[in-house]
């Protein structure tokens, strides 16, 4: 099969941690701010094993999934590339540590996220809130 | 960024016909047997256009997508290539004319799948079923 130009898979994890918070990195590089853990699916791997790789890479936490949530796929969610993020809930114990491209890795609570998340990540997380409050997933 | 080999993103779509009938094309390449309609996803298309876009050009039909399901990403899901396919849900009338990569397109009653599906789409067909008489979708 010829290889067309396409899409770049990845993941992003809303990391569940004890005391209704959440996790996010902050960037190394660009686009900087705070964002979802997460980043590129490797050939050969499987979206659930992304999804726990990136986790520990940028956290250090040991993600046990307990959904795959929705992918986002919007061609202007990312400036530097097209790419197709799957969304994963999972939750933790511990305290998260930056690691890989992330300089920094926080807990928040839900009440409290702080202001410049980067890419579509508002979004997944408003998205994800209203989905463990109220069950609806967001519509097409 | 480099370009690094990634998965390549596709859509699949359960296309809903009145009569409790679901449309499935037989394929005009190899893997030849029956399939889901669907294809790649294009650099700049959301999954949500891709989906309409493969399940006009394989069955003729103007889908209106009601839901986004689950996304299936074995590396092993495809005997050419590691593709993460995301499935969407939709309705339409009228009835299929194959097209494109599709020799035929039929609608089946769920209860007469023919044999012979390819890939894993035995699998998301018993998925999206399941999730439609039960709400219940597939846990990690």
């Amino acid at each position: 099969m010829p290889e067309f130009r396409n899409p770049a898979p990845t993941v992003d994890v809303v990391i569940l941690l004890p005391g209704d918070r959440v996790v996010l990195v902050h960037r190394k590089n660009p686009p900087l701010g705070w964002a979802l853990p997460g980043g590129f699916v490797d050939e050969g791997e499987k979206l659930e094993d992304a999804a726990v790789r990136e986790a520990r890479e940028e956290t250090g936490l040991a993600v046990v999934l307990s959904e795959q949530f929705l992918a986002y796929s919007d061609p202007r969610r990312d400036p530097r590339r097209h790419t197709i993020s799957t969304v994963f809930v999972g939750r933790a114990d511990g305290e998260p540590r930056g690691g890989d491209d992330a300089a920094d890795a926080r807990a928040f609570p839900w009440a409290g996220l702080p202001s410049g998340v980067v890419f579509d990540h508002d979004q997944i997380l408003a998205d994800v809130r209203r989905y463990l409050l109220t069950g609806a997933r967001r519509r097409l």
